[in-house]
């Protein structure tokens, strides 16, 4: 393909740039690098078109601007695919563990260091990189292309669904992309085909009516941080399994092709434990760990509070206490569903000494990906001329927050083309992208183009 | 008895002077009170001499002075009294809830109004003209008195414990008198003859190594959380019992006597329900929540936490979760063999994919006066003899640290001579006192010196 010749042709060039953006210190959670967020944008946005984006803007949102860009020169019949990432990044802190400083992006060996250059600023950077291979070789992209580059992810997207809900018909696509997660190795290419969802609860338990003293009330009233901590104990079986009724009615089972599938993910349990720290595994034994955190539905007290946390001691009967506990959901769990089952079972299992509320925090669907759709096999087939290995398909325990917006409001399935590695050491100091991951990357979406225009 | 005339003949002045202490602002925990601290330590000094203690000073403590006088002329083969009180106050805020302000002590009725008027100046002050009529009259006590007034006990007398231990030949005495309680009414006297102990100890579990993304390793790494409130779940049984194994074996059980008597206490269930803002009460069926309260050992979770407290949702797995566990202890329960037992109880109720560490934090053991005492039964006889009525002896369900240490330092029981209200809503606004206790109180104390000497 002409337009992978060229990339490689310019593929020096296109560190050099890459590096230009890493220079920005668009940190987006430091008001005093709210210019460097704009300049960013800008600079990104004068690059789209030079790469043959027609049309490209620094869009306003209510903190920091979306870059928008599009270019839909295949034709009305051709599908669009509709790009995210973005060009926001992480505080660097802390600095002094920096072997070279985080915004001066200095290569070494086969890595490009500095904040960013793996989450997201080099993987978002592929996407223009290979829309100017095509636009000065073949002349015009093989589908039509949207871009969306925002500002704000470091900082949990605040801004973005209602950017997305308010350009529905603008962001108007057949399917998304984004890469902004990691394959399994340098030689282990993986497709992220299914990210669980969620649903989140904050449970209050009042016991008296303000807080007493334990040497006075201590035995004759209900602690509210003991009835909490028996409902909590109640909410695991031994086998590490849910209890709450009708938790797992909806869960779509894995299948053994699945469950064969990711068997073959390269799994060291020993690695595993020192990564975790953790003395064990837990939890379902059915279920091999890989499964367990990435495609069974879980549940996690986050947080849990009350009474007297301060240090030292203090003889108090607290009035209140409260735990947070979000559940990871599979399809086709429905999280206002489970957040209704663990409300009522939390209300069913309190003591009737206390008094129990629950209150949604929020909620989110999970979202899989049929691994036969035109575009999974285009990007399948993509990875599997360029890394010359077939891509391992598989599930990834979180939540990608942007997915579930694109599949609610625009109706679409997006396609996690990864290339970071699991050792980026993303939000940490020594932050790097393999850069011929960055080249493999621009062919493997060069082709994925190709390959979802042929198809599709 | 000449002194109580006496007394009779000086009540209005009497009052007048408590009004002058109690106008001293004296509040122990604010830096700015430093000087209304020392100046009411100077006037409670000056009182005691013009009272007739031939010696009173003012002896510096690390922070706020302890006042010390002594009379001994009751010669060496008299018994000697200790009697303990605090000359601080409570920080008197929320200001705008007084109807009248908190230093300007005002007599409304039967009761004069002022921060420290029942805690605990005007029952300090009890003392001082109690031995002023004592030596008006008869010239000299019947028993050998020695006082400790202190001006931490707001603050948790930080200074206490090495005070007397360093000055424990300037304290030896055989008995010790503290008016710093509560009489069941205004003509119920009662007596508060047992204490409970403590053992308060801080567990730390621990999970995985460092805090971890719930969605990706939830399901497959033990939430310490989880296992913390499985273990603080065991801790009680259906019944609201203890099964720490062990924890009952040393408890000295409630004669049918002293059961007769607890139950002769006026106790109004649905009073006490308002009081604690409980649904309902909780806890040993066996016994009534009198007994539950103040006879029984119990256990509380005093404080909780782990993963994040803060506002909205975070997903995270926490590396640690940890609880602070106080237990009351009843005679003959040793605290430090409490704390052995839980400690080993938690260590062994510990699922293996945890780390459970337990730190003592402190503990006392309780207190326990023989009813049939000589200075219980002075004490029983005084107030038989002012409030016209039998008192009723009644366990207290908290701890007062100074009875302990005067046990462990000096070797003495305390009687606690209480003169105050159950409704003089100490540490709230609109503190009082009410003014026929206070008269009452220092005739109960000039009867109860008197029946000591002549008994013992």
């Amino acid at each position: 393909m002409k337009a992978i010749t060229y990339a490689h042709a310019h593929s020096e060039r296109f560190v050099e740039e890459l590096k230009a953006f890493l220079r920005i210190p668009s940190v987006s959670t430091r008001e005093e690098h709210a210019r460097d967020i704009q300049r960013a944008a800008e600079w990104l946005k004068t690059r789209l078109l030079e790469a043959g984006f027609p049309r490209a803007e620094v869009l306003p949102t209510p903190r920091h601007p979306v870059v928008y860009a599009e270019w839909l020169e295949a034709g009305p019949d051709a599908p669009t695919v509709l790009i995210y990432g973005h060009y926001d990044v992480q505080p660097p802190d802390p600095l002094e563990l920096w072997e070279t400083p985080p915004f001066e992006p200095t290569v070494r060996g086969d890595d490009v260091f500095a904040r960013g250059a793996s989450d997201d600023k080099g993987q978002a950077y592929i996407y223009v990189k290979a829309v100017e291979a095509f636009h000065e070789t073949a002349g015009r992209p093989p589908v039509n292309l949207k871009c969306v580059f925002e500002g704000e992810e470091e900082i949990g997207s605040p801004s973005l669904p209602d950017f997305i809900r308010e350009h529905r018909d603008l962001l108007a696509a057949d399917v998304a992309a984004i890469s902004d997660t990691h394959i399994l190795g340098k030689d282990a290419p993986s497709i992220v085909y299914a990210l669980r969802g969620m649903a989140y609860v904050e449970v209050e338990v009042t016991g008296p009516g303000a807080d007493l003293h334990s040497g006075i009330y201590g035995g004759a009233v209900h602690n509210p941080i003991h009835a909490l901590c028996e409902m909590i104990a109640q909410l695991h079986d031994a086998d590490g399994r849910i209890t709450i009724p009708g938790f797992y009615d909806r869960v779509r089972e894995l299948t053994p092709a699945e469950r064969a599938e990711m068997a073959k993910m390269p799994f060291d349990r020993e690695a595993w434990l020192e990564e975790t720290g953790a003395s064990t595994d837990w939890g379902e034994s059915a279920y091999t760990i890989v499964e367990r955190a990435s495609a069974r539905p879980t549940l996690d007290v986050n947080g849990i509070w009350g009474g007297y946390i301060e240090k030292g001691a203090k003889t108090v009967l607290p009035s209140k206490a409260y735990a947070k506990i979000s559940m990871r959901l599979v399809p086709d769990q429905q999280p206002d569903e489970i957040a209704g089952l663990i409300e009522a079972y939390l209300l069913e299992s309190a003591p009737p000494t206390v008094a129990v509320t629950v209150t949604k925090l929020h909620g989110g669907p999970s979202a899989i990906v049929r691994r036969d759709s035109p575009a999974m096999q285009a990007a399948s087939r993509a990875y599997t001329e360029v890394f010359d290995k077939t891509p391992v398909f598989v599930r990834e325990g979180g939540s990608i927050p942007v997915v579930t917006t694109f599949q609610q409001v625009l109706g679409i399935d997006t396609i996690l083309l990864g290339f970071g590695l699991p050792d980026d050491r993303l939000h940490s100091p020594n932050e790097k992208f393999h850069l011929p991951n960055f080249h493999r990357g621009i062919e493997t979406v060069i082709r994925f183009l190709t390959h979802y225009g042929d198809e599709a």
